[in-house]
């Protein structure tokens, strides 16, 4: 019998706001960081790894909350807990004192995502199986039992799920044929970062077509002057073909937000993403009213399934952005693909970070085979940053993820990434401080 | 020169489990929390109390929260700081890499309003004042600088916010004597505990209403016949003059929570309370329509100044239950006061648990004084627990609030009652530690 013997929580911290890569109208300065768990087993070479991801400070915060979260599974036998993956989240989630800190929001909720992540690793090595194809070799009863659907009864029920989940089973094999020729399209946000110069903005557009993309995706927001040139560049560069994104990362009020992407509507984006505060349902739907037919995204910040399952009632809507390391793992993501799929929202996952490219390409190809069946109006977000920090890095070729193909979710990190960026103490944050030191002992001023 | 010289943050427990005082059929096993902020100054006696409310586990994760969100204020000037209470809290809302991390709910959200509390808790101290009164006694331009608008452009804007203030200007000495003969009515929810035996709550409702309240709450939701059978004893004792509540507690889903709520219609309830996720704002204007002309009640983890924006422009509640310790104190709680004015929804706050009862009763003198005049429709929780361990505990005489008169929010705790609760290290937990020890010594099982 294999046992869970430890749980490792991890504080890993990049020093990305060193290049201004990840800079947006909202957030200047991140640090891209996970809170990164490791269910270590008995099983020599079986662990299971998760993570949420933050931008920085308050990463031990997320920490704290994951070693709470996953204290329970310690001592657990790995084959029961993989076959009741319903029953450990539905465990986890049900401790009330926890609960009362969200319900279902924020920290304790990244902690959950980072927790339960690593149980589905887990779950798909123990299966020999890339994340993705675990899913769709469950049969859709035992899917569906997975599930949290609290709260959703009003949109989606159990039979529902099961239904929808069933009606895919004929066509799957040539799903997934299908995306083993092409992968699973994805567009780029390298070249977009506000802290970028005009001609970097340029150069990254450029270099974003030859690659094969054809979606390229600018930050908006801090300045509409820098935003309508900014436009112009990208527009020039990849022509009016391929598609123009632009994402304000929550940085307006409703009224502000109808009047600047009404400004740059000459542009004609694809979509306007996070206009607004993430929470506000009617704001978006009123945003999505005034500016139309250009689209409204979001939900890299959506919290839960019931505000998504709002945005949908609403037609707030017309992009899904889940996040795979907010939303509560599988157990959540599910419902919130099933809810889409039933109110016809095509859902685009959010991604970039470090790790959510890996997270969410299985995602993506679940969508494909088990749920959507159509990459129609669906392309997910490409990051080219920190990939090499993980032991199985997605592999984008000619716009597209290719399938993965090792067992897991794609989420361990090297052993010497961890070694190096374990927040405080691994060598790059300890090189730092030193250096830090000699800095304030010379009497500069930091 | 005052300044702020450091800052304490305990995280303390009340064993309040032991007596299922606070159970309901979410939470059965409350232990009332809070993570407790001290502002320490250089000016012998003078400090900043502020906290907030958990019901256990994962207190001290709101602890560490707290720790980093008041680090900024250590070396402050405390003039400065509480002649600027707007700028303070939007420097410390603007550390981006925390914001990620809600945005404006959960753990950092919590830990924001128990520094917050603290800030304005520091501010009536200079002032001499009770809090309520520093509030009536701003010039109304000088109060809305202290508060949060962002996202709420559509509903509230800045100049709105002055002129609804200004408006009472003139009637609000004679309303502060009013409620100084009257005090500011209130509820008990201490009879309705869904833990107490029949006969418990039949002397509970009894009593309470001989010491002059009227309006009884029964927590429902486990089962339905209990809840027949207890909304039919508390009618026996309260009769039909007086007004009686029921509180869910978020166990339902929409559909449920109609299908009960018509169950129980015959006992002609108030308001049913959290019938459903505090976040589903449509849910619960949906169970408004189908239940009505029973009212809809929620706050209690109404997350932040957007959520409650939605509730009212969906009109999907009839009384507002703000929390004290959940919204970002002061700057954030005024301008829900001011939307719940002018969508014509009464203010209910939440109270019980630790503290919010004294922390409330200072908002309610603020919304009859300086917002809404009137105490129409409304009335403050109150629940008879742990005030002892307060410096200026709330009084209740005759079924209402008596305005509190010391300088402050009213958020001090005696230090014999930190040293007893803090945790673990305080000495009811060692206690209980040694306790548990010699069982375990004694082979017993726990």
């Amino acid at each position: 019998m294999t046992r869970i013997v430890s749980v490792d929580v991890v504080d890993l911290r990049f020093p990305t706001s060193l290049s201004l890569d990840g800079s947006d109208a909202m957030n200047k300065d991140a640090d891209y960081s996970a809170a990164y768990v490791v269910l270590r087993t008995d099983e020599p070479g079986l662990a299971g790894h998760g993570f949420t991801f933050t931008i920085g400070r308050g990463n031990d915060v997320c920490v704290l909350a994951a070693e709470h979260r996953a204290a329970p599974l310690v001592g657990r036998d790995v084959d029961a807990l993989v076959g009741d993956l319903g029953g450990v989240y539905r465990e986890l989630a049900s401790d009330s004192q926890l609960r009362w800190l969200g319900p279902d929001k924020g920290v304790e909720h990244l902690a959950m995502a980072a927790v339960m992540n690593a149980v589905w690793d887990l779950a798909a090595r123990v299966a020999g199986k890339p994340l993705w194809q675990l899913l769709v070799d469950m049969d859709p009863e035992a899917l569906v039992d997975t599930l949290d659907l609290t709260y959703l009864s009003d949109v989606l029920t159990r039979d529902e799920a099961i239904a929808m989940l069933a009606s895919s089973m004929p066509q799957r094999a040539e799903r997934v044929a299908d995306l083993q020729r092409t992968g699973y399209p994805c567009y780029t946000t390298s070249a977009g970062w506000l802290g970028y110069s005009d001609d970097k903005l340029r150069r990254l557009a450029t270099e974003a077509l030859e690659q094969g993309f054809r979606h390229v995706k600018l930050k908006v927001g801090a300045n509409l002057e820098d935003d309508v040139r900014r436009c112009s560049i990208a527009r020039e560069v990849i022509g009016w073909d391929a598609n123009l994104m632009i994402d304000a990362n929550q940085v307006w009020d409703v009224p502000q937000a109808i009047e600047w992407v009404q400004a740059l509507a000459e542009f004609k984006p694809l979509w306007i993403e996070e206009p607004t505060s993430p929470d506000d349902v009617l704001g978006h739907a009123a945003i999505r009213k005034a500016v139309a037919p250009i689209g409204v995204a979001t939900g890299e910040h959506g919290m839960n399934r019931v505000l998504f399952k709002q945005l949908f009632q609403a037609e707030a809507i017309d992009f899904c952005q889940l996040d795979a390391a907010r939303l509560a793992s599988i157990n959540e993501i599910v419902p919130v693909y099933l809810m889409a799929l039933k109110f016809g929202v095509p859902v685009c996952p959010h991604a970039g970070g470090v790790g959510l490219c890996e997270l969410v390409q299985h995602l993506s190809v679940f969508d494909y085979v088990a749920v959507s069946g159509t990459t129609e109006h669906r392309v997910t977000e490409f990051v080219d940053h920190l990939h090499e920090h993980f032991a199985d890095p997605c592999i984008v070729s000619d716009g597209a993820y290719v399938l993965p193909s090792q067992p897991g979710f794609s989420a361990e990190i090297h052993e010497a990434s961890v070694a190096e960026y374990a927040f405080p103490d691994g060598s790059f944050w300890k090189g730092r401080q030193a250096a830090d030191d000699v800095v304030d002992a010379a009497g500069s001023i930091r």
